[in-house]
Formats: C-alpha cells, structure tokens, sequence
C-alpha cells in the first residue's frame, strides 16, 4: 500500500505511524489496530495521506467520539483564526492552568521602543513576555526572521521588566502553533530563549501542554463558523468556556436550545 | 482651494508643498510657479491631492520630459517588483556609484544560523551588510519588526564578518523604498544601524542618492509590463542599461526597433 505525501512524493504507507498518531489521540491500542487493519484493505491504490488520516478519523468518530475530536486538535487549531487574537487568548488561559497570572495585549516600555506583548505571565518566580505567533495554515511555518524579531523584543523589554518585577527572573517565550523551522530553533536555542510550537520541543510541545490538562480549545466542537465566530469575540475559547457559560448567554448569541445541549455534550464527553 | 488627502481629511492647498514637489523633481523655480498657478485657477471643488499632483505632472511632461520622469521617480520605484529582487540588484548598482564593490544573495554564516545577505558591499575601510525590505505599494511601511530582525540579523553576522574582513569596520543597513515607520527609525537609532527610506534620513534617503548620480531605476521609462519583467529578469534595472545595452539585445527580447529607439531617446533625455 501506496501512500502520497503532502508534497506529492509517494512512499510505503506505514501502519505504526497512523496507529501511534490514532493512539495520541485517545484510542486505545486495540482500537487503533483494528482501524489500521480496516484501512488497509480498504486502500488499494496510492492515496493522499490526508484521505487516509480523515478515514481513519471517521472510523474512530464511531467508536469513540470524543477520541475524535481530539484527533482533530491540530486542525481544531487552525479554527481559532482568522486574526491572532483568540490564539493569544488561548495560551494565556493555557499559562493559568499551569500556575500563571497573566495579562493579555498589554504596551510595555522597552530600552528604545514601546513594545505590544501578546501575554505577560506571572508566577512566583517568573515573568514571562510571550510572543504568539498564529498561522490559518498548517503549511506556515515560524521562521528564523520570526525568532529574530522576537529575540531583539525580549532584549529591549529585558532591563525594564527586571527593574519592574525586581525579584523574578525574566524569560521571553515564542509561542506557535504550527512548526518552527529549523533555523527558528537554532536560533532560539542559541540565543537561549524558550520557542515552542506543534510537537516541538519534544516534551512539551503546544499539544502536549494541551493534552496533559485537556485544555482543548473550543474549535474541537462542532460549530458553524458563524457561532464560532460569535464565541472568540467574546473571549471564549475553550471547550470548558462551553460547559461553564450560561444557556441564556450563549442563546443571545443566537444558538438554540438543541445546539446549546448538543455542545454541552459534546464538551463533557471530552473533558469527563 | 481645498484638497483631500489620502487619509479623507480635507485640507487647504498648499501651494508651496506642490512648488517644492516640482522642484525636486527638476523642474526651475519658474516652471514650477507657472505650473502651480495654473493648477490653481483650475481646480475649483475639493480634489484629491493625488489627481492636483497627476496634474502637475501632466502639465510639466509639456515642458520638460526628463522632469516629468523624475517626478514619477517613487512610483516607478514601485514597478521594480513584484519580487524583492530587482529592488536588491538597483541597490547594488547604488552602492557600486558610491564607491563600494558589491556581492548579492550570498549567504554567511553567523554566530548561530546562516544568512541570505541581500547585498554585501565593501570598500577601503568598511563591509557592510544590506537587508533590502521591497515595497510594492506606498502605503506599505517597514516596521519595528523589520527593524528588530534585521538588528538580530546584523549581531549574528558581526563577529564572523568582523573575522573574515578583520581589517575593515562593520556595518549593517536596512534600506526600504517605502517609508519607515517612527518605531523603525526610533529601534535602529537605539541600537546604532543605519536604516535607510524614502526621504529618510532627510539628508540622505535613497530618493537623494539616487538624484544626485541621477542613477534612476528603468522603470522610469515609458515601458509596458510584459517587457518591463524580461529586462528585469536580465538584471537591466538601470535607466542606464539601456543605453548601454545592445539593440540586438532588446530585439531578442521582443522590442521592437521603434519602441528601442524611443526607449534610448528617454534615457538619454533623463541622463544627459
């Protein structure tokens, strides 16, 4: 079996690749198995990988649903578009649930310039300026101008914000939510400031931050793009926001009673 | 008389903003008296500062050829695109009429990752490193995040150029067509690089240097786009090269004897 990649090339589809990335996303090992298995002997000529990747996500939606939405996170990401600031949003709610104050869209003096910071975290110890950078398509990347630019960021705000929070250290972070090239990171890690972005670094990459505390943004439902729309505006964006918001407040958006109810479902099944 | 600039604020005519303008465009103090005055009396109703300047323009091509060229001078700049590179060959051929040997799209290894430069030139005592930022409207501004890579870009190279041409002081440039944001200036004053626009610095922006060798890009002269975009191709981004160049040269790229001719004859009208 044949598969071709995003960039046209084919190559020999491997069945660890799917069943590990049907696994990450919640099936248990049998499931992802079985699915695979299916997969295959349905396949009979080369095929996008992308085509494999929705069957194999449609096959899962019937045996677990909330599997599925988290298989969809990647994607799910992509919805928290078009302008930045539901990303920025985001991470700064993903900052709280890991023990940080934060501020969002906030002016800070530098050494030369003024300087707009994305989210400025707090914790006992720390102060964090993080710079979000957010990409509509998977096929963005971060690059190395990306980093540079936010490198002289971080040294313009760095005297000021140590004078300010005198007691703390001071990191500044790139966040994305698509890939990092590689110079991007060489240049970070030279640099040495944190840059982080989808399955990178390795340990703790945008997912796994998501996943350890299921901090799934509200995207992983399933909304028309015109309600979703309505709920970034007013700042949520994430599954839980669904769960935890009003039936009136979210009918004065304009959902009705069966969607109000089908997205509370949805929310709990992922989240329980 | 009223005008409505740009922004739609409506504003009194300023004859000595339109006189200036005319001026520095070569026309004699005369010409440009004349010109305004005619302006005046026909402009009755509020009328955008754009079609008073198109017909200040029209007025003096009726006297003066090579001045109305120059006029256009910032326009044309902006048909040395689509792509950022003719901008990069013109700014070379800048630096080379000042003194410097120039080297384009090379690239150099620096402290942590390499570097596409956009024009490395030297000479006697100095290297100097040139990002070149293209715009390809006016409303385009490069701003403090061009200012800030292009600083990291700069102290990443400076200690391996430093090295590599020990005997010579090192410089980094940011040159753009279009203007630079106060930001951008601001930054690249901070951190001591020269940042160069149009009409910025006010003693030596690029519309200075460029008038003052009357090293005026091709795009000056009265040329369709398809042809416009194969003598680009061949690095022809003088109004010069076409004087220098041979007419079986242009043949061979589909111009037609007349249109050679006429070409020629511009280019001498402006040069001479």
């Amino acid at each position: 079996m044949k598969v071709i990649k995003s960039n046209g090339e084919i190559e020999d589809f491997r069945a660890d690749k799917l069943i590990n990335s049907l696994i990450r996303s919640g099936a248990s090992i049998e499931e992802a198995q079985e699915i695979t298995n299916i997969i295959q002997l349905k396949i009979t000529k080369p095929t996008p990988t992308r085509t494999i990747y929705r069957l194999a996500k449609n096959l899962l939606k019937r045996t677990n649903i909330s599997s599925s939405m988290k298989y969809s996170l990647k994607k799910a990401m992509m919805r928290l578009g078009p302008s930045g600031y539901p990303f920025e949003r985001f991470f700064a709610k993903i900052m709280q649930a890991y023990g940080f104050e934060t501020e969002v869209d906030i002016v800070e003096e530098g050494r030369c310039i003024n300087h707009e910071i994305d989210v400025l975290a707090f914790n006992k110890n720390t102060v964090v300026s993080v710079e979000c950078k957010y990409h509509s398509s998977a096929f963005r990347a971060s690059d190395a101008k990306v980093a540079m630019y936010v490198y002289s960021r971080f040294k313009d705000l760095e005297d000021k914000l140590k004078k300010k929070y005198h007691k703390k250290r001071y990191e500044g972070w790139l966040v994305t939510n698509t890939r990092l090239t590689i110079d991007a990171i060489k240049f970070s890690r030279c640099y040495s400031f944190k840059a982080m972005g989808w399955r990178y670094p390795e340990d703790g990459g945008l997912e796994k931050l998501i996943e350890k505390k299921k901090l799934y943004p509200i995207t992983v439902l399933s909304i028309k793009q015109d309600s979703l729309q309505k709920l970034l505006k007013h700042e949520l964006v994430m599954a839980t926001d669904i769960i935890r918001i009003s039936n009136e407040f979210l009918e004065n958006l304009g959902l009705n009673q069966r969607k109000i109810n089908q997205l509370k479902k949805q929310a709990r099944a992922l989240l329980g």
